[in-house]
């Protein structure tokens, strides 16, 4: 089969034929990939991030072609499927303490695909657990099922427990996933707010979430200062750090999505000690809730698209989705 | 009366004479000050920090000498008293909202004794809202009474609700401050560990405290690996900030208590996404457990004094407190 590796010796990502389709091992099932997505991870990783070697991706629909063992095939096979992306241990002191939120994202022993020790998406074929597998619904298409793993990890804020209905919640930062975040908020009656630089992209939100264009200016951080409950910090930038804890109200919560480089801007404790601000970490959520959104038609992530590739285009798609005022890049494998 | 007053223009602190005794408003009670002790957030005040200019100060004990007005004075009069720092204003729509840790911590008009916008208490005298202060039992001396600030505020991560019982919690940092919340931390039956680099102040904690040279080795964070449930950070620099990142558990707890100077190294927000951990401010804490941990005799602080100065020599004590080893300094008024 082709696809996408990519290896330290190289550097870069190469489109490669002839790798052998993966075998799936007991319990899992054998998924003929229809579409990937292309993710701001993803460009990390290829560019060294986490020191991973092998196919990249972990974005995707796909088809169920086998099941290891058969017996357990039953209605599974022909099924679209997205996927979990996290296989976790089954065996470690977490993973047997069956608080399934905990083993998703905390088994320390997990693979990750496309991230830690496990192939990715951008590829003809993938193997993953029957236990992570979600059936798509009819009515939710390709393109849009290729988002379920963003969305879900934009619904990790609401499995946290971290917004209430009428909360004043803020967005820093206007990419896919802010954009995304934006909509599940809104979605859980907040008053929802986006700080970010692009009015383009901003548009792209309905019209009830409120757009601030963040200059960084003294005026917009005095007018907003300890106006929210919740801000979610997705710059990945120090700059879109210290903004949330600027417009955060006291004894109030900022979620980080991202890993923020510190793009010379100092990280000042300061403001999160003196407001005793809660500063969480929030990584990947369920996708039964982001299925739910798009099955209902309740999030449109259509107009997210930038442009869809034919697979054997990977390498420029791949160019592509890492160029300013890009939003989401797809693979389409066949 | 003389009081220590630090001015921008001066920038050292000058022990100065012929200042008025200060006049109590309405519902304001005079303090004859007993005692005060200096604190490092002093130092950094002295040093220009927050731009405060008056009288420096915020940890002492007193005695009642007079209430505005005096139909209100009734039992007041002679009694020992700590203080709480925070005068809030009882207006703003937090100080209506009745909940009393809001009013006492985030009130955004509240003045803070030698801290912002009202005297403190390197005097002779000061001044408190009648609702500020707490009487102090007969058994607790001068010397102890003075710790009832930096106790409170050790206090407030039980008040937070962060830590219970059988919790793994580790302080990293072995100043004042961090050997004080240790020993709270202790009293609620936690598995307690201390990581500081100096074995002189961690021998000063009970034996049950488990003590750890903290070199910032690879071989110490690997041996501590995710081990602890929650970390209080108190050394007030970055590498200190990123060790609790690597001891606290997936899904654990990071207390900020002091605010961290970067120090040359980088925040790196990547483990605190990855294992999704609460980082939260910790600030001014409940003065009545404080005050009972005291009385009970729960919690020995004369073991924290370096050295008591009458407070004609408060420059000189100012200089110690300053020094690199040095643990608790008082100024004694009489």
């Amino acid at each position: 089969m082709q696809a996408v590796v990519v290896t330290k010796a190289s550097g870069s990502p190469e489109l490669k034929s002839g790798i052998p389709i993966p075998v799936p091992g007991p319990g899992e099932a054998l998924v003929k990939v229809i579409r990937a997505g292309i993710c701001a991870t993803d460009l990390e990783i290829i560019k060294g991030y986490a020191g991973f070697e092998g196919i990249v991706g972990h974005e995707f629909i796909g088809k169920v072609e086998k099941v290891n063992p058969e017996s357990e095939a039953g209605a599974w096979i022909g099924k679209r499927v997205a996927g979990e992306i996290n296989v976790f241990c089954n065996v470690c002191d977490i993973c047997k303490s069956d608080d399934y939120i905990r083993k998703r994202n905390h088994c320390p022993d997990r693979t990750v695909m496309g991230i830690v020790n496990k192939n990715g998406t951008y590829a003809e074929y993938l193997t993953l657990p029957l236990q992570n597998l979600l059936e798509i619904p009819e009515n939710v298409t390709d393109l849009q099922a290729c988002f379920v793993e963003p969305l879900a990890a934009a619904c990790r804020i609401v499995e946290q427990g971290l917004v209430s209905t009428g909360y004043k919640v803020a967005i820093v930062g206007d990419g896919k996933l802010g954009l995304l975040i934006a909509e599940v908020m809104a979605q859980q009656d907040c008053h929802v707010t986006i700080f970010g630089r692009h009015w383009d992209k901003m548009n792209l939100c309905p019209e009830k979430i409120t757009k601030v264009l963040s200059d960084g200016s003294e005026e917009l951080i005095n007018k907003y200062r300890d106006c929210f409950d919740v801000v979610v910090e997705v710059t990945g930038n120090m700059g879109g750090l210290m903004l949330t804890s600027e417009i955060t109200r006291p004894l109030g919560t900022v979620v980080l999505k991202t890993t923020c480089a510190s793009g010379g801007t100092e990280f000042n404790t300061s403001p999160f000690v003196v407001k005793e601000i809660k500063l969480i970490g929030s990584r990947c959520g369920p996708f039964a809730s982001a299925i739910k959104y798009l099955k209902d038609g309740k999030i449109n992530v259509d107009k997210l698209i930038t442009k869809v590739y034919p697979f054997k285009e990977a390498i420029t798609a791949i160019e592509h989705a890492g160029k300013k005022g890009t939003l989401k890049i797809q693979l389409k494998m066949e």
